[in-house]
């Protein structure tokens, strides 16, 4: 903490202005945060708090002001770079040096269907497992978020999967299976949680800087040496444009080299569901078959996705001479049942029932479906992939709020992808669902936004562009 | 209230892109304002609060990002109506429909020795109460602010005198006398007491659009027919430059006019005390000396911006048929003694004991003086105005927190104005403190700032411009 004492008041006259803060002043920013969010806590449990000294002290409105003002001024790459650092040692974080292996991780900023960590965190495992050097994916990720899935719901569809690990049992896990795939532990980057809430509650969620600080602060906790980012564009994505999504993806590469981790981040297109699978139990499923050595046609985007990702993150890591050579590899890994064997151990060492992969479709009980039909012949032309993305959600794959359960059979199979041509009464998607009186509204979202036309429409390419420190102002 | 539901999260949203809110969306937020601060006012009594229903609720951190969006993108002139007339009808309002006169007041921004109320109160009420049709000032004052003094403490230094009077006798008072001098009362404009804390609290105070809505819904509450505003420019102003104080001028004369109150506002100038003394008894005394037909010549400045804002208010009220004949007709009433008997019945209708007014030097009873004299000779060239108010307020004038009593007797003295030339010696302050102790500081600051020059400085002119609806974009 500096010497001198800042007052939350004057970090506000500053940034009111668009002025650059200091290091001691955003640090002083963070710190009062996290004070206040014990004291909250502290309150919530009927708990008598700590009594603050006034230099510590900052207000529920004091931070939403400093908030707002950051959202209309956004912060220069030195501010980001203090804010996240600060708020990626607000609390506890995992050290890795003790296991002497080159950490990698991806993150992606949320799509439909996209269960790609599943294939990567194996792959990589397995090019760390069985080569030197060492190399580990400490794979941290969230739940379902809005339109969008989340690794941890569809993990947990495994019986017996545990997502709580810890730190220390993640540390183990790295050093036996080369990959862990966890949740958040309530100790790690504890001010953005306080943050994200206020961010919520005051509509200053959409900044690209405070969207960087909450996604690079949590993944660099990780003790990362690498990071790949797959920042989604198209009417997926949470990004309402490309412009905005690349802004995003330079700020986030900017952190992360700043903070010393290797970083790319791939602008990838999110137009349509990605593979074959939307919910939760059949995204495991889709990614079992592929790694037990079945292609299906409608994953082959997801296979592309996964090994072009894993081919960053196996370049990082000193396992090939260029990202193309490790997309090489990750496909060769694959395809030779590497990656399932590592995916079998990873799951072991999660507690995870991987007597269920025997047959994984089997495991997959809907109790009512519904096939959505080419409403006439022509060429599937395009959809609001949100829109389909919150049908899947409906269908009982996500929840409406924190802690409700969700539901693994629920979900959307796609049977045709952007350019496709259909014949009227084809199958375009078969909705699943748990409950019959759920399928109704769904059925109607994606009735509504999938347009059939007379001429093709040439999809986008899967990676639109790839921004890496040297294509990225820092 | 709106018949559809408005969530706080929705007026962030747009706010904070700068677009424009709906009547509706600003009706919601003040009321929502109003019911928070009774939450707390209730909480802080240990009260027990009434539940709010969730489409009434709103939290200190919305009210925060709320305020600093509008800091940053500013309000149309529409929206500023609809915020200024919420505000004004948030709690009791004055109404002067029984009294069958023409309402108006003055209101200045702030100045140092600026006590013009104390003169255009009887001047116009004296007007009021011998000429037809009738005209009375319903003036509501404040205290002493920052480097600036205020009416209250200046009146309240005359024994007895009452200035919480209430909304009804303050009726009574002005179908007696024609002019009423209060404090706000703590139900009126109950939302910008909560906004202004706000605001000093989350760095928004400065918003010159903010700024327009306190003091706009706190005069439209006095049910005002015509309102002169006294914007002050200059080194002892509030706004920094002569352009912020513009523009504030044109909000507010804009505000006025769409309200449906004739409203002017002269921006004059403010770069040295005005007047003979600055403090609180001792500006009392230099109006007394006036109205009882002595004029200081360190005097000339207050007496000129006293007629000619009394001028405009009279004219407003149908007394003269221009401003100009207005200030004529005012500098004759304060010429005959007819503002001098009417400040009599004024101050006996607040309970004020009259008979110091007899010797009203024999009531100046400071403990401790001192001069600052002329370290050279030369002309009297400038001095920052602003630090000049605070060494008033330090020398027992001020308070350093709300509640603290103040010195009836501090302040100073003018000797010479801008321009003035000064032999070696000559007194240019003279310092008064009823504790000789506090005399040190704010003479070193006034020495400090006063600056004395070979060549003569031209004083800017008193009034620099003055706005009405004719010469402002509504």
């Amino acid at each position: 903490m500096p010497g001198h004492a800042i007052h939350p008041i004057d970090i506000i006259r500053k940034k009111r202005h668009g002025e650059e803060l200091s290091q001691a002043e955003v640090e002083h920013f963070v710190h009062t945060v996290v004070l206040y969010g014990e004291q909250k806590i502290a309150e919530g449990r009927g708990e008598h708090p700590t009594l603050l000294a006034a230099t510590d002290k900052i207000s529920e409105a004091q931070i939403a002001a400093i908030l707002m003002a950051i959202f209309q001024h956004g912060l220069s790459h030195r501010e980001l770079a203090w804010l996240t650092n600060a708020m990626r040692y607000s609390g506890e974080t995992f050290d890795a040096s003790s296991l002497n292996t080159f950490t990698v991780d991806k993150h992606s900023t949320g799509g439909v269907g996209d269960k790609s960590s599943l294939l990567i965190a194996p792959i990589v495992a397995a090019a760390g497992l069985e080569m030197s050097p060492s190399i580990s994916v400490p794979m941290i990720s969230g739940r379902s978020l809005g339109h969008t899935g989340g690794t941890l719901d569809k993990l947990e569809t495994i019986p017996g999967f545990d997502t709580q690990l810890g730190l220390v049992r993640m540390a183990e896990v790295l050093r036996e299976t080369h990959a862990a795939m966890m949740g958040q532990t309530p100790k790690l980057v504890p001010a953005d949680r306080i943050l994200y809430a206020m961010r919520d509650h005051t509509g200053t969620v959409e900044s690209p800087f405070l969207i960087t600080a909450s996604i690079m602060s949590k993944k660099l906790a990780e003790d990362l040496k690498g990071l790949v980012l797959d920042v989604k564009v198209g009417s997926g994505a949470f990004m309402p444009t490309y412009e905005k999504s690349k802004f995003l993806a330079e700020l986030m590469v900017s952190t992360g080299e700043l903070a010393g981790t290797r970083t790319a981040a791939l602008l990838t297109t999110m137009d349509e569901p990605m593979g074959r699978f939307s919910g939760n139990w059949i995204e495991v499923w889709e990614c079992v078959d592929i790694m037990q050595g079945r292609r299906h046609p409608m994953s082959a985007d997801l296979i592309e996705l996964s090994t072009i990702l894993s081919g960053w993150m196996l370049y990082f890591g000193g396992k090939s001479a260029t990202p193309e050579a490790g997309a090489q590899l990750a496909d060769e890994i694959l395809a030779s049942g590497a990656a399932y064997k590592s995916w079998l151990h990873i799951v072991a060492a999660h507690k995870g029932d991987t007597s269920i992969f025997t047959n994984p479709a089997a495991f997959h009980k809907p109790k009512a479906s519904r096939v959505l039909k080419a409403s006439r012949t022509g060429y599937l032309a395009g959809m609001d992939c949100t829109e389909v993305g919150w049908a899947v959600q409906r269908l009982g794959a996500g929840r409406t709020k924190p802690g409700d359960p969700v539901s693994a059979h629920a979900g959307i199979e796609s049977h045709a992808k952007i350019g496709t041509h259909l014949k009227i009464g084809d199958p375009i998607f078969t909705l699943f669902s748990e409950d019959e009186a759920l399928l109704a509204e769904p059925y109607r979202m994606l009735e509504a936004t999938v347009a059939i036309s007379d001429t093709r429409t040439e999809p986008q390419p899967l990676i639109r562009e790839i921004l890496t420190r040297d294509t990225v102002s820092l």
